[in-house]
């Protein structure tokens, strides 16, 4: 079967035939755009672990159309341990992936109501799609409260709104919108002219290669540009404001992103420019208060900061960058403190990074500790 | 004849036949150490014009020698304009650049003084001599007056030194020692133990490609981190002082340098870092008072940041590293304002970076506006 022609700006759909799930590999982008489609829950896998999809929303829907698929497969003959060995496998894809681990419990949970295994089926069905719609909704509904931020910016009589983003919180590691991206697509929707400085992200080049590809096919102007650029352009009133992206957020509003935010942020306070992060309210840890005491920082391996890929006579290529005989570190997120965060623009508002601010966002009434 | 072997840490020094002065070719570092013999004037504008060497202090002393092989080529048959035509050869290589202006100027003044060729050989040799001499003795006094910086450091109880250095201001860009680097060779000459973590220096890498390098060379132990890094490393402890070199130097002490060296004054003083520019007085551009308002940022073709060049299979090699459509800008440097600027290394003493502190650097006694 011919590949599924991709939707627009959507990182992941349901092929017509409910019979596979097709994501853009995004190991390709953004020098091919390569449909994939996967058709069964081995394949899922493969593509979770060996990165064919990033982002913590979309590997979590991805894992939640594994589980219909797993039922899909339990169908034709598989018994019931066929869907608890298929979430074991999913989970241990990428075993510290949150949003993963939530989807296939949701969807265990779910199957365990039914014992026929075409319900199952359906059911399966059913719960991905309604995973798969709450993130569309999710970050929908970031973009309508971050979108005044920008119109705010153009009120003040710019000619366009310049945004700073860093590393890449689209479309591409959501399934629709992002969360980043997703007030510049409001902004855009509503007739604001924006345009978008793209901190390349060094190791792995997200910024140049997934977040300026995304905001090219989605027609928002913007221009690539190294990290060490972000704060000159601050000085030379380049920048409006800077939204970015976040990891996971402290439950006073630390904000641990990609490795080098901090960097922005110190340049916006120093600059009088706003900084916000943008997130769903899940990636908000409550059970930390201090983000840069208590959220680790994962070391990656070296060989992302010593190598760099891109395309060589039309063929995917790794060059040495760096002298050969010299050790490298690659810390791969930083911690932004609340104090430089002007505020948080999640699904359910625009909040101050303070512990008051969050407080309203925190589901249930009492604290945990 | 069999190249040159080069001496130890050393960028240019003259053939022991006295007929050629031999560099190492930088564009082919980190991979290959290419020494390339320069024996007419004619090369050198080449390797001056094609950077095959860089870095504003060498170019001035390359120039003066090749000064001196125009008037050894003069002595061959030349008449007396041969040494004005070679003279406005040089300076046509690179018209910006104010120590090879000023190297060819001072050569060209000494020889007015002779008529005799042999004479103008000896004097144009004695005269690149004292420019290369003075060059590396200035280099050696930021040295000696950056070390106690790093003394300090070291005697407040840290096991090692860690100092975070930006692009390339080493021995590379001048003869010996180099500028930023040199208080960290003369700590590890007076036993302290140090080590640098090295910005790649994105877009041209001169961090990883030149500085790794020539450390490694050295001895020094050092770690090439992605210019994303420096700020969660001085939250955690891990940077003790920041020394960059500069470009030019407002009269109250605003530092170009390297775009992004901005970026790594903030998180220094964000976290009580020092952050050291250590520099030749003759950088100070004392016209200038405002470095932000008055230097002008250049900037360079976009290809340097969507390109980067490696090696790949033993070849150098080139690839394309953003979404082939998206545009990219290239900013060369930024201003670091003074206040940012714990103080300013020279070859005449540290100094605060302000009007004040840098008055007393001022060659003459009036001030020109």
């Amino acid at each position: 079967m011919k590949p599924a022609a991709p939707p627009t700006l959507q990182s992941l759909w349901l092929r017509d035939d409910g019979r596979a799930v097709c994501i853009i590999d995004q190991r390709a982008l953004p020098f091919h755009l390569r449909v994939e489609e996967l058709s069964s829950v081995e394949a899922v896998c493969t593509a979770i672990r060996d990165m064919h999809l990033r982002g913590a929303p979309l590997i979590g829907v991805a894992a939640a159309y594994g589980m219909y698929l797993a039922a899909l497969e339990a169908s034709r003959g598989g018994g019931p341990e066929y869907l608890h060995d298929a979430a074991r496998k999913l989970v241990a894809t990428r075993p510290t992936a949150v949003n993963l681990a939530w989807a296939v419990r949701r969807q265990l949970a779910e199957l365990a109501e039914a014992d026929d295994p075409e319900v199952r089926v359906r059911l399966s069905l059913r719960t991905a799609r309604e995973i798969e719609e709450e993130d569309i909704e999710r970050c929908r509904r970031i973009g309508e409260h971050g979108r005044p931020l920008l119109a705010d910016a153009f009120a003040r009589g710019r000619e366009r709104v310049n945004v700073l983003t860093h590393c890449n919180a689209g479309w591409l590691a959501c399934v629709r919108h992002g969360t980043a991206t997703s007030p510049i697509y409001a902004a855009q929707r509503a007739g604001i002219p924006v345009h978008v400085w793209v901190d390349e992200t060094r190791p792995r080049n997200q910024g140049a290669r997934l977040t300026a590809w995304e905001l090219e096919r989605a027609g928002v102007p913007h221009t690539v540009i190294v990290d060490n650029t972000g704060g000159h352009l601050m000085q030379r009133g380049l920048v409006d404001l800077v939204i970015v992206g976040a990891d996971r957020v402290s439950r006073r509003g630390d904000v641990a992103n990609k490795i080098g935010t901090y960097l922005k942020a110190l340049a916006a306070r120093d600059n009088g420019i706003p900084f916000y992060a943008a997130l769903p309210t899940s990636s908000i840890d409550w059970s930390i208060r201090d983000g840069l005491a208590e959220i680790p920082i994962e070391e990656r391996d070296a060989r992302e900061v010593r190598y760099v890929e891109g395309l060589a006579g039309g063929e995917p290529t790794e060059v040495l960058v760096t002298s050969p005989s010299s050790p490298a570190a690659n810390y791969a997120f930083d911690v932004t403190p609340a104090r430089l965060v002007t505020a948080l623009i999640t699904e359910s508002g625009v909040v101050p990074a303070t512990e008051e601010g969050l407080a309203g966002l925190r589901p249930g009434d009492k604290p945990k500790d």
